[in-house]
Parts: C-alpha cells; structure tokens; sequence
C-alpha cells in the first residue's frame, strides 16, 4: 500500500497508537496543536537534527528501520554532548506519497526501538508530503543539573575520547562497494545472539552480502562492527564522565569537532596520533580497500564518540588522546614530531 | 553569491551574530551541540511544523522573506492555540548549495521580523544541504499555567472563531492567477503607512500586479488584505479568551479542524451558516474569480484564526458561530434547514 491510500489522518492515528505512552509528566502527547508537558526543576536542553535523502543518507545502502534508529541516535548524542539525559522526542517526516507504507512502518519500527534503547518519549512531530526525497527531522528535550558545553576547555585540561574513530566512515566506504542494505536490525531487536535460531536467521539474511566481502578478502566478523557503526550508530551516555569541563559529539570528524571546543574555549589542543583508538577492524579494511586509517580517523566523521576535556588531576573513565594548550592546534606522531591541522571534516554546501 | 561559496560554517557565524540574544534564561544558545534553557515553573508547550517547497508552498508565488514570516506565525500559532505562550525557536533550513545567499538572508529576515513580533528568540536548530528543493521547519517552545486542547468542549458550549474565515485561501487562488510574488514586507517591516514616502515605494514595487488585478477588476485596497492573509499570516493571540475549554488553529479548514475538536471532546457541533464571519473582500473577489465563497470559508484553511468552546454564560471576545451538541455534525442554513458535514480540508498524501 502506498501512503496516497493510507492519507495523513490515517497515518496520525497509527502514530498515536503505537507511540502513546502514559506518563504524569505529559499533559497532552501526540496529536494536538502542541504538547504539554509538566514542569521539571532541571535546565532543559532542546536540539533538532535532519536527516536528508541523498545528502545524510542512501536508501540503496541503508534500511527504513536503520534510517529511524540513526536518527534518533544522532539527536540524543546532541543532548548526552551536553552532560544531559534525552527525555522527549518530535518526529518530522517528509515523505512522497508513493512510499510504500512498509518502509514508513519499518522505519518507526527503527525509531521505537531507539526511543525504547535510551527512554525516551514520542510526543509530537509534524507530517508532510514532499515530491522527491524523504526529509526526516527530530527534536530532542533533555534535562540536567550541570550542563557541559563546548567553551569550558583550560589550558592544562587532558583531552579524551570514548572509544574509536573512523569506523562509521570505513563503514560506509564498505556500502558504497557493497552498494546494498545490509539487514543488521534482527540482531539488535532481539538483542543479540541470543539464541542459535536467531544466529542461523542472521546467517541467511545477509548470505549475499557475505559472499561479496569474502571476494573482497573480509570476513563478516570484521566488517560487521564498521556497518554497525555507521548504519546504526548509538550515542554515547556520559553519565560516568561527570568531570569533563567541555564535550562534544564527534559528527563531522575529529579535527573539525576539536576545532569546535578549541574555537568556542579560546585555546589550543594537541593530539598524540599514537594515542587515538583505532579498531583492528577500521585498519584491516581499509588496508583491503587502499584507504588511509588516519584520514578515516581524523576526518570521517559520524562515529558519535563523546570528545571531551577534564582537568588533569581527574580520574576519568576514557582514553587519553591529547592536551589542551594556550594556543595552535597540534597533532604529535610517535617521534615527538609536530604538526598543525586545520578543521577538516564535512561541512554542508561544500 | 551562491551558498556553497559561503559555506555551512560561514553560515551558521551569520546565524549566531544576528541572533544572538543575552537573556538570563538561555544558558547556551545557538551553535553548541544543544541550547540549555534556565528551568520555567510553568507546563511547556512544545511544536514544530514544517514547510516543504512545492507542497506548503511554491517560491513563484511567495517572496523569502515572507517564507521566513509564515514559518514562525505557523508555529506559533500552535502554541497560541494551547493557550500558551511562544519564547524560544529552533529553526532548521535544507538548502540546494546552488540557492543565491540573498534567497537565504531575506528569508532569514522574514523570521527575524516574525520572531520580533511575537517576542520570541531563535536558540538553535540545524542547517543541511539538499539535493532540489527546500524544507523549512520551526520547533517552538512556549509556557502557560494552564493549557487548552482539542478534548476539553462540553455539551452546551458556544463555538467561537477570531476572525474572518476562508481569505487566506482566497488569496492564494489570486497569487494562481497572478502567477509571480506581491512585495507586502516593507509594509509589515516599517510598521504599515507610517510615512508617505513609504507608501509611494509600495506603490512602485506593487505597480505591476495592480495593473494585472485592475484588468481583472479588482482594487489593491480589496486584494491586499487576502493575499497578506495567505503570504504573512499572523498567529492569533489568545490571552483575551481565558475561558475556553477547548481550541484549536484553522490551519487545514474550519470543517476539518472542528471535526478534530469533535473527535478529541467526543462531542457533535453545529454551526450557523450565516453567521460565520466572511470578510467583503473575499464576497468581491470570489465572486470575480467565480468561486464559492462558502467552500474556501469551510475548508479553505491556512487562516489562523482560533477556533474555540466556552461556556455559554462566560462573556466571550469572539464571534460566536455555533454550539457543541451531544452528537452529529451539522451546517444550519438562515432557514433553519439542517445538513450534515464531513472533514473536508486539507490532508498531505491524498
């Protein structure tokens, strides 16, 4: 069925059924003019990501229900980069009405498994048609007590990151020769290798795709964790890094989101290039692709690791990767040897 | 200059340095990962709306500016119609690279105007590239002590609405007809007819179209006030109608959006033909253009006025247009003649 058949009342009535959810703390919910929502005694952080065909996204690489967990993995990074917790979430949609209902139905099936991964609550959004190319959007409310922004950097601060980077790059470089989706959402619905039977449907679904990286010299264990990265990304809960003076998301690559912190805290940073976390899977694909390890690290973006400073004398639960100075923007190598970088890393309209 | 010679970075700058607004309560503003608002003890009241260019709306018709215009007085209608009262806007634009920075600086100050008018503060939203095409869209975040939705009319209530139905959709029938953009925005800008001088440049930039609109018959002075209606509406502020128990925002039609009131108060209405407010203006053109007056002040929409119940002893500042029944939906013509009514108005994907 085609959502011309369906219409957008019918659509409307569907989302309110699927996502209403009981809550003291919600006055109105889905479908009126707005929604209501009780007084919470924490400052409230509200930030909005799109996601849009043909620019954020390919759907000859990616599933429906990916699309609908990436979106609201990106956007809840936006309120964990702030020190806080996601809460309340508005959905647009803007999608043709020849779309099949079932990538519209599968794609909320992405999006309630997100919501569901980091508590969140759908409270609203808006529907519209579009011509060509489905435009997704969301709007994240979160609450907290300290809020952490990209402007409280010191000189002496260590710099930090919460696991590795460059593997959604590496992923996606994967697709583009794959040129295929790969089904990983069985896995993370039924929470994984739960059972052999699940394990055994996994093996079937994504036989073809297996068969296309043995070619290519990889195997499925390797890649696996690249697409993952890059097809259903999940943010990085900060709680246990309450000590951080600055923090970021990493969404467009190391050195453009460094040079965030950097510009908005009016200092300098180096990075020690030993010291970044780069997986052994990031390096054996792109040794087998011919692709550079560090350009996928430094510039790759979309990995959505937490970037984030602390004072020196902090003990803190992440991997060390550089320092805050007065001023320059540095990257060491093994040598002691020093180079600048500029903000490379992807920038709309470019 | 074209956008991918500005730049996604160079853009946001612009956006922080014209919006940038102190204010006690905005701890974080535009350009971190999320703006962080300093805690309000009243409900929060939350929307967002988007605006997709060939369905919302069609750039050979409307100017940017007033783009940007209607993109906030759309939302904060929203909030308006829960009774509540807008403070701080996200903002979120998805551009063709190739689209002239001038498209984007007079949209821009289309919603500066807009957000001045409605007291209101841009804090965030997000900026994207598209392949054809543009999305608009605003999220709006408003406070009341107390909120009316769509669920609270009883039997016995009065309908009420703000203001003359049917004009906005007036009005976009003449811009079909008069094929290219009407300049109103000096207009709003300068606060209307305040000096003479003013008046002779509006005269000068609308020459064209009065000439087209003279051969059809019709006078500036009567086509004005619908097109304004259509290309500039402005939200409906609803602090005089504290007693409401029910409301909503004519946005897809009177039918339509009083049916919703219906279906969420579980209650029928009907309504006195006659006694709906129609302004000359839309009598002289409809029946210029050879239209039916009474379809576009049914299911016109894109009005913006407030529909709303009250109870029938309360003294209310509105037109009064009908009662809330136990069931059914009925039109009531000066005869007494009854005729029943069904959502008619507009709905994406059909």
């Amino acid at each position: 069925m085609k959502l011309s058949q369906l219409g957008e009342l019918a659509l409307l009535e569907h989302l309110k059924k699927s996502f209403e959810k009981k809550s003291k703390k919600i006055l109105v919910g889905i479908g009126d003019d707005s929604a209501v929502l009780k007084p919470i005694q924490k400052n409230l952080l509200v930030t909005t990501d799109m996601m849009v065909e043909g620019i954020h996204f390919d759907q000859r690489f990616i599933t429906p229900y990916q699309l609908g967990f990436k979106l609201i993995s990106i956007n809840v990074s936006d309120i964990y980069a702030m020190g806080g917790n996601p809460l309340y979430v508005l959905l647009n949609i803007a999608a043709s009405k020849n779309v099949d209902t079932d990538v519209i139905e599968q794609f909320l099936d992405g999006v309630e498994d997100a919501l569901h991964r980091y508590n969140t609550i759908l409270i609203g959004g808006d529907l519209s048609a579009i011509h060509d190319g489905m435009v997704l959007g969301a709007t994240i409310l979160g609450y907290t007590d300290r809020h952490i922004s990209r402007s409280g950097a010191s000189v002496g601060d260590k710099l930090y990151v919460t696991g590795c980077l460059g593997d959604s790059a590496c992923g996606l470089e994967l697709l583009k020769r794959v040129k295929k989706p790969v089904p990983l959402e069985t896995i993370s619905k039924e929470q994984r290798a739960k059972s052999r039977e699940l394990r055994n449907k996994r093996r079937v679904s994504i036989s073809s795709v297996r068969r296309m990286l043995l070619q290519m010299g990889l195997s499925w264990d390797i890649v696996e964790p690249l697409l993952r990265r890059h097809l259903m990304p999940e943010a990085r809960n900060p709680k246990k890094i309450r000590v951080a003076t600055s923090m970021i998301d990493v969404s467009d690559g190391l050195l453009i989101d460094l040079s965030r912190i950097c510009d908005e805290s009016r200092v300098g940073a180096l990075i020690y290039r030993e010291k970044i976390p780069v997986s052994p899977e990031l390096k054996q694909v792109a040794s087998c692709l011919g692709l550079s390890p560090l350009k996928l690290v430094f510039s790759g973006g979309e990995d959505y690791e937490l970037l984030f400073t602390a004072p020196p004398q902090k003990r803190v639960r992440a991997i060390h990767i550089g320092e805050i100075v007065k001023r320059g923007r540095f990257i060491i190598d093994r040598s002691g040897g020093k180079k600048t970088f500029s903000p490379k890393g992807y920038q709309h309209f470019s």
